[in-house]
């Protein structure tokens, strides 16, 4: 019997009912009783492999075969059908055809079943036939309560609890050691292929699932029940589909606050088609915008490539997650420690000086010819006595220096006996660091066979290049997520009233004016005109120069289509009115509103849309104006954000200097345009799903940045019926 | 004997005494016989193993130890100085410590040796001592005629003809078999490591030199002798240090003539001081900016890591270059093809659809639930009658597809006698074909062992990653020179008298105005004035609005030191006049220039420095403003360039939509613009090594760019008598 009954995740959340946490997964994970539909005893079959694996590795629970024309499969008693069975299972491996899955899921259910595994393909993937056969099967499983795996998958491994439910080529060389590391991922080969990979490696991976078509149970469902799983500490992830933003939203919070991490190679990113923004911001942002800020924000690292997926989730399952980017360097040859510190500077890590008494207790050890800053260089002198309790003692002084946050260990030609020496050194520094320490070395696995051996029953990783190396010590210190921001209680901000009286669709710069105002956003004086004397009268109380602007739901992208005018003197007001609204018949709009035209000032694009379902809204902040665009020069954050991290925004522009002082330029205070921005972002989480973008382009810095002041507005909603609140 | 006394390069250059082409380094790299001076006899001794290499991996020449402490060494009689040789040495290996290798320089030549290899640290790594003895060892080189590698180097070896002078610890697993491979790096140490494990991903280097302090011979004078012979196709360097331009240039010119391929890894690239630039371009491009460029025009490959090094040293080495970036990917697994599309398409290569009749040829083979577009995903059922001819069928027509230019084959699980069979498949596929086919094998070793083994017998490359793949399919097509630009016939622009009068130090703009006027290049109407009086005659005679400059060497950057007043009126002329003066007295000018204001349009920077010695002058082209610097927005050619690729140039810009239209905004003529650029890189040309820097910022476009003129002009030059023409 597998613990699975007893099991319970830290606080028993994995159990409850309650909607912020994880379905329960058990039967399909830690099944105390497994039925083998359609097993076959054809040796080479692929099919006939599971019960194999199963009774193999040792699976505690019942397993029975079902297949009439079979009496026993691997001595064990075969049965004609589920109804046959003499007890009741958790999980049910389906190894028949797509219309017999249809067919066979009641069966499944009355076997008292909760969770099956459809191997077969033949459904979504094949084109409008199948899609509607997986139709019919996800209603079956949701009916009978049933969930599901697959169809069109490779099943999954429970290492830790001997579940061996797939038929991957990958357990060709059997079932390795059980290890903190989950893997999920929709395409069986490639998750078959990073698990072969993976092992050769020398990573321990305890639960690998591949989801296929993920008719019923996603990637991130799953990942939402592993991730309580105590003997799990890194999740890694294969995702070819966009996942739902409140389930990875979750996935991603209970991370973070359990001190586990996540990590995500993702693929059909390239060739997205273009996407319909009616904003500026829109425009700019990608497709996946929301997801990568949540990844940064959250901490989750993001993957390049299958190798560095596989490097990546080795060390973030045996080593500690690194408390910045400050990196020392220990080399046996400056060249080597030179390329590894080009790699560290090209990803924004720092190779700085060590302190002072590190670099005096180093020149006692380090021989004349090395180099006791950083990248420390021992050379092969080093090694004269052939040991390498100093080299490893240079180690243990780096790590010592409260200016260095991990350490990477650079060795080139280090061979034989001493690479056997060098690797025991390694394991006890390995047992001993409170901070990361990673390990490139440049040899032939022929020459330092023993070593790596020494050091793959340690379970440590040794990698093949400076930038490998590198881009694990990176990523172990962006897995660190951000600090939450203290936001205060998210209150109507006094605008409900405003809001609840909001149509659907565009919202005209008049008519979001009192929701700036409400919020206390500077904005121009202004007056809404609809006649030709009004505009004069306007003119006259507001006085010149002015800027006039047609107002309509149906003008969105007011200047392109010459819908505003700049500059107008109080006398001209009159005339660019009644130009305006005749350029603009077809719209029916009488509308023009009359602003002071405000000093100038340098300009901000402030947008947040809401793209990604599930995802809280993203909030873009950029210089205003076509270099934006041109240059992608934009950050972006999950709304809501406070003043701080608003203003941070603000620096992180590579168009920063043009705010702070640039080539004589004077520097701007960004405090006002800050709080403007936080207010605008506590908005959006404010009007909720409703919204679909809200946009202020451009915001102005005067008065050297006293005020900040929004010249134009534009928002979009949903139709009120939509709006949850 | 080895073949040296024979050995030809083609057209017979080495052995010319032209200075356009290499020293004959056959002395070194192919000598007749070999003196080993401080041979050793003691086992472990590091200094025993260049002797006894020589004498296992068949020497063919004389060997000669030289130690007083042995009778015999190795089998071979040791004699007990070099003068007490029995025949005259080409190459003399120099065992013995810092102080005896210059005291004994002079036996060396006695003995006629031509090279010797210096091993010995103690030299100008260890500061102004060693440096000094560094000096002396040189100048007793050179007075003796004797070529040095070295010191503090691994030496050499030159495996197709038996020369193995090293003790790099890589030799330890014995000499591989020879092949069309390269490699001259700096350091011992990572001269070693890559040649361990290039030997182990299965790599055949030919020659391999480790270059140390390279106090006589520097890598590139090494891969300039190289280049020239026929058993070596790829160059491959590591480079510590700037390389000698002239050198550098040479050798580029000479491998893009002989249809060879160089690749280059540099270190100690980061945390380069900053550069003092009196023009704008100083500030924007980087130290090396003029060795990138001349890589990029002449196909120069740049490796960004070992790894990458190694990976694409093979490729090159045993594929055809691409034609282009059109990639085809076939895969057994949509995922792993997705994988790999994104990784082409950051690196900027395309995966188009392939063309139609390729596509209904592939359907006839490939699976129902495959795909025949691009990737083609040809499924795992493609295997189930275990064979791979129709999976290489496949490979085939995508080859002969007129729109790809290379073919990447992403492998997931195919393992065992599959995998056996697709080995011997692929073998014969790189056989017949013509562009190159990169394999990635997404499985571990052990499960594809005798697979691998069989593609390394033949000496192909199999990759890890789809990153790795791509990365290598992009070497190979950017491998390929830049076509040269027909630029007829260099004559002096006919300004040849206009710059032989001008003094070193900066140019004004006015007096430099006469040079642009010469070249036929667009400038404002304007006039030089030093008075009240003249100021308000300009004035009068130019029309407002006007610009006004101060004029002074000592005043560089006018516009920031308030040099420079715009929209100046006609009567103002006076006034701004003495305004400029007294601003700059202490500069003792009372220049000033009047400069008709010209209409608005967009503007241009552009610059030409020559800050790399023995580089051609670099061109630098970007938008002018504030956002260019900001944003690093430029490109760069080796000067000079014709118009066509001065246009091309401006249309690679970042903001290139800009000029040529974007957002509503006009597009502008480029005609007019590129024939200034070109002109200025022909001028930069003619003025040869006087020229520091040449700047005009802005050359605005106005008239929709019919017509281009240069807003502004600075030249800075070196005196008149470092002019070498």
């Amino acid at each position: 019997m597998s613990d699975a009954a007893t099991f319970a995740p830290p606080g028993g959340l994995a159990a409850s009912s309650d909607s912020t946490t994880a379905d329960d997964l058990s039967a399909l994970f830690r099944p105390r009783a497994i039925a083998v539909l359609g097993a076959s005893g054809r040796p080479g079959n692929p099919f006939a492999r599971p019960l194999t694996y199963l009774v193999e590795h040792g699976f505690a629970g019942a397993v029975y075969p079902v297949n009439p024309g079979y009496q026993t499969l691997e001595g064990l008693t075969c049965y004609p059908s589920l109804d046959d069975l003499p007890g009741e299972v958790d999980l049910v491996l389906m190894l028949v055809s797509a219309s017999e899955v249809v067919r066979l899921l009641p069966a499944v259910a009355r076997a008292g079943a909760k969770a099956a595994v459809v191997f077969a393909s033949g459904f979504a993937e094949t084109g409008p036939d199948g899609q509607a056969l997986q139709e019919e099967l996800v209603r079956l499983a949701r009916h009978h309560g049933v969930r599901l795996l697959g169809p069109n998958c490779q099943g999954l491994l429970a290492v830790h609890d001997h579940v061996v439910a797939s038929f991957t080529a990958a357990l060709e060389l059997g079932v390795p050691e059980p290890g903190n590391i989950a893997y999920i991922g929709q395409s069986g080969a490639v998750g078959g292929s990073i698990f072969s990979l993976a092992r050769e490696r020398g990573l321990r991976i305890g639960t690998w699932a591949s989801t296929g078509n993920q008719a019923d149970l996603g990637a991130t469902e799953i990942a939402n029940f592993l991730v309580e799983d105590p003997r799990i500490q890194v999740l890694t992830m294969y995702l070819e589909s966009p996942v739902p933003g409140a389930e990875f939203d979750r996935l991603t919070a209970r991370a973070a606050e359990l001190g586990k991490t996540i990590l995500v190679l993702r693929s059909a990113l390239s060739g997205s088609g273009a996407r319909a923004a009616t904003s500026h911001t829109g425009a700019i942002i990608g497709d996946d915008a929301a997801f990568t800020a949540m990844c940064r924000e959250r901490g989750v690292v993001q993957a390049d490539d299958v190798e560095d997926f596989i490097a990546t989730a080795h060390a973030l399952s045996v080593l500690p997650r690194s408390g910045g980017h400050r990196l020392g360097i220990i080399t046996t040859s400056g060249g080597a420690g030179s390329l590894a510190a080009d790699q560290a500077e090209a990803r924004g890590m720092t190779v700085d000086d060590l302190t002072e008494p590190v670099q005096r207790r180093l020149a006692r050890v380090v021989p004349d010819f090395g180099a006791v800053t950083n990248p420390v260089d021992v050379t092969a002198q080093m090694f004269k006595a052939n040991e390498t309790d100093g080299f490893i003692a240079v180690c243990d002084e780096l790590l010592a220096d409260p200016t260095v946050d991990s350490v990477l260990v650079v060795l080139t030609m280090v061979t034989g006996d001493l690479a056997t020496s060098m690797a025991h050194g390694l394991c006890g520094l390995w047992a001993r660091a409170t901070k990361p320490v990673v390990v490139v070395w440049l040899a032939a696995r022929q020459q330092t066979a023993e070593a790596r051996e020494i050091l793959r029953a340690n379970g440590m990783p040794v990698y093949d290049s400076p930038r490998m190396g590198v881009g694990v010590l990176h990523a172990l210190a962006t897995s660190v997520p951000m600090p939450s921001q203290p936001l205060g209680r998210q209150s109507d901000l006094g605008v409900g009233d405003v809001l609840s009286g909001l149509r659907g669709g565009v919202i005209t710069e008049h008519e979001g004016a009192e929701v700036l105002t409400a919020l206390g956003i500077d904005r121009p004086r202004e007056r809404l005109v609809s006649s030709v004397n009004q505009a004069a009268d306007a003119a006259r109380a507001l006085g010149g120069p002015l800027v006039m602007k047609i107002q309509s739901p149906e003008v969105v992208h007011k200047t392109e289509r010459g819908g505003v005018r700049l500059g107008v003197g109080v006398g001209e007001a009159a005339t660019v009115y009644s130009d305006l609204v005749d350029r603009f018949t077809a719209e029916g709009t009488t509308e023009v509103l009359v602003q002071e035209q405000v000093a100038e000032g340098p300009e901000l694009l402030v947008g947040i849309t809401n793209t990604e379902p599930g995802f809280p809204p993203l909030l873009t902040v950029g210089m205003g104006g076509v270099t934006t665009e041109l240059y992608q020069d934009t950050t972006t954050r999950l709304a809501p954000v406070d003043a701080r991290a608003a203003k941070q925004m603000l620096l992180e522009l590579k168009a920063a200097p043009l705010l702070t002082g640039f080539r004589g330029r004077e520097g701007h205070d960004l405090d006002a345009a800050a709080e403007a921005i936080a207010t605008l972002s506590r908005l959006a989480v404010l009007v909720g799903d409703r919204l679909a973008e809200l946009e202020v382009n451009p915001l102005r810095l005067v008065d050297a940045g006293k005020r900040a002041i929004a010249l134009d507005f534009l928002l979009r909603l949903g139709p009120l019926e939509e709006t949850t609140a």
